[in-house]
């Protein structure tokens, strides 16, 4: 019998890969769509799948009701806005439907309601900032290197569209690194620097970061440790949003198994 | 109080390395060591670091008596021969001396009587095919990202002195992610070597590498884990045998805690 | 005034972009589209740029028939297929239009045929397998290095739908390396293979060729040159066919400068 | 008949291996060697050769004098002190010895006197800031890129006991791009540094540089270029002095056909 998922912002980027992915999927099998727009078409036909007798919804309330009635877990999968998420969570809970959001901007206090909602509900709620395996494998990956290793730089490319440097998942990683509590990097001689900027900026912990912008680069990140004698670099280049699908099967899997709110796709790794 | 170290074949490349790292670190101490040549000379004199007062045994066995006489545990560090490392090993647990062993070529029976001593003695034996940190921090980040990646490839690159390829390190990588039971890279199209070799060697399971030889590499190995829309890629350089020093102090400080033989250095990170 | 610019093969992958790129280049303007299908309809409706007042012409001819009426020069881009493209030049050479092909598989009977056209209508003729101007420029810098260089190799790297191996264009720099008449990579030691094809594809004057495929790759190419001390590698990376648009707007605007045919976008940079 | 070659510094670093090489050259032969130290002794048993019947000179007017009788063209290498190489040139041209200097720091004012010399003399001089032909086929090859490419950025990767960044080469590699006379870099966005430095330094013509500092690292430099849809990368790894013995011998060999001074190994290439 497959899951049942609501996809909650289906004809956002993210939302149309995850309905592409749930049709492809043999165990997952789409439950209902909500959007903005679009309401009462044909989900499929909007985007270009064929018709998949699944039409838009105008609220997520109208699908949780009917989702409560279900003798098996519904999972809703949330792409939408800082600003909704919060009562999306919520609603579903209440209705007994399974959060999985991708949304990122919930507030820390918001995300502690959430966590005794669901603790309340004793349901599973995953809150997962960045769906990609291969980076969150990355992080975990320099997490265990940076116990053997003093010295770690980050370089971050992204195309020259982004206007904000370094990157969240660069700035993210640094601060993962950080957490381990110690100061990286111990100065081997007097640093000058000529043109100032050219060292990067300094994290906490002194975790330098290099922020390239070029036409042509998607979205690439390296941390490279360094040794007497050895450099390891650990590097995830992303070229499409399919890479982000892996991690949103998953989540959906895991989360009718989870009994509380969890934050980050490393957790259920 | 330091830990007194005796280095056999200290006036190999690796067992230099040894001695000089062993005078910089503040815990060990060198107690001894034996060559094959060089005999009666100051062992400082002969590698440039000015004398230390330690002369080049004749024999390992004069050293391992002198050492059970001592009130602390003793740690023997060989870099030398398949030929007589079992030998070596064998006198070091006969008197009590913990034995580091970074020679390779000890037979799986060899292997299986050492262990067995090990475990009369009550003594600890390490024996690291690979003291590479790096490395080994590669191959286990590896192994994690194969369970979530069902494609890979190695490549390594090294200096074109290297008469064999694969290198033995990408044998081993490969072999790792081959014992998690699964098969890489399925096929999506039927592929056509237009010049053979071109894909490479196929490992078992699968796992393709490629091996470069030129003038001004050193040795080089990557992992390359592809999925729709990301890569995710391992790297590790070696550029000098210094980085092999810190896994030589781990396992030095490891061994006397120890009460078998352990083989890899993975075991002890 | 702008060049008027006829796109053969316009609903195809590669005219759809040149159309886009015709839009959006102020000294280019769109003169007519040819495809063999969506004939009469508005070309940008059919591409989602919104109506052009172009239609889809049903004959290359009744274009070139206009175009020899007008008083400037008329350039044809055509990205259709071997079986037509030969026909498509010589009417195009007829009525007085300039030729860019970025179509490939003409033989070279057909080339010199087609040159020889051009020679006694005095016009040029732009025959581009690749409008990659990194990858030109690659090519060239490869050349020069191997002046310099005696050790080379070439990585080419590609999503795992890709049948063949090594890669056209891989085959392609190896040609150009070895047309300087040296022989690459001189033996330091009798190599062994203990995986046969680790050590790569040999193309001529023993260039080696290794060929990586996995999904997540999209199409990237590294030659690697070693000397003792130093490596110099040039690698391209292409994520969109975008990256070939610049090379068509140069062979546009070359075009009609040339008294003859001409085959590659390196004789024209 | 091979070609006399005095050595000035031979027993600095750059100084023994232009020794070694010469041994090592069938068309070169040492003439002599001069140094601060060791005079009067064999060069050769110095730095490890063997005894080459080479002694150290006290001065180079010396081995000036006996080359000004010699039959053929002398060769002077000199990689010393920016105080002293100054009057080195200017002997060696007033005994006809052609120079080829690898050593930095001659004034402006300076070259000019040399270049006058020079001229009067009739002679060739070579003044080579960088002997890596690695290098400057990279800068070659970027300067070409350059006029295809708008956007650019550089990355040089040195050990973390290199004081001050950017990397000469890299602000000289940026100079010579921006001597094309553009500017690179055309923003997209508005950018923000959500920490400082992100983004690296800007060097003039708005190329953005980053120096990444890491032991394990030796001398490496990227120059990445950008543009829709493409990645084109340049990049030179140095790992031994080995690596400029190329440049310095093609200096030799050519300094003697030149009439006049030239600065830069490109000039020659």
């Amino acid at each position: 019998m497959s899951m049942p998922v609501i996809v909650v912002g289906a004809l956002g980027k993210m939302g149309r890969e995850v309905v592409k992915t749930i049709q492809q999927t043999p165990d997952l099998e789409l439950y209902g769509v909500v959007d903005r727009t679009g309401q009462g078409e044909d989900i499929g036909s909007l985007i270009g799948l064929g018709t998949l007798d699944v039409v838009i919804s105008p609220t997520l309330q109208e699908l949780c009701v009917a989702a409560a009635q279900e003798k098996q877990p519904v999972v809703m999968v949330d792409f939408t806005h800082p600003n909704s998420v919060y009562e999306h969570v919520r609603m579903a809970i209440a209705y007994g439907v399974y959060p999985v959001v991708g949304t990122t901007g919930l507030s820390p206090a918001q995300l502690q309601d959430l966590a005794d909602f669901a603790d309340k509900a004793d349901m599973g709620v995953l809150i997962i900032p960045n769906f990609s395996i291969g980076m969150v494998l990355l992080q975990q990956a320099a997490i265990q290197a940076s116990q053997y290793f003093d010295h770690v730089e980050i370089i971050e490319l992204h195309h020259n569209q982004k206007a904000d440097a370094p990157s969240g998942t660069a700035l993210q990683t640094a601060q993962m690194l950080a957490e381990l509590g110690k100061t990286f990097n111990p100065a081997q001689v007097v640093e000058t620097e000529h043109l100032p900027g050219a060292r990067g900026a300094t994290a906490p912990e002194n975790i330098h970061i290099h922020s390239i912008r070029l036409p042509g680069l998607i979205a690439h990140q390296e941390v490279i440790f360094g040794a007497p004698g050895q450099i390891y670099t650990l590097r995830h280049d992303t070229s499409d949003r399919a890479c982000y699908m892996p991690g949103v099967v998953l989540a959906i899997r895991k989360v009718t198994q989870l009994k509380r709110l969890i934050v980050g796709l490393e957790k259920i790794l």
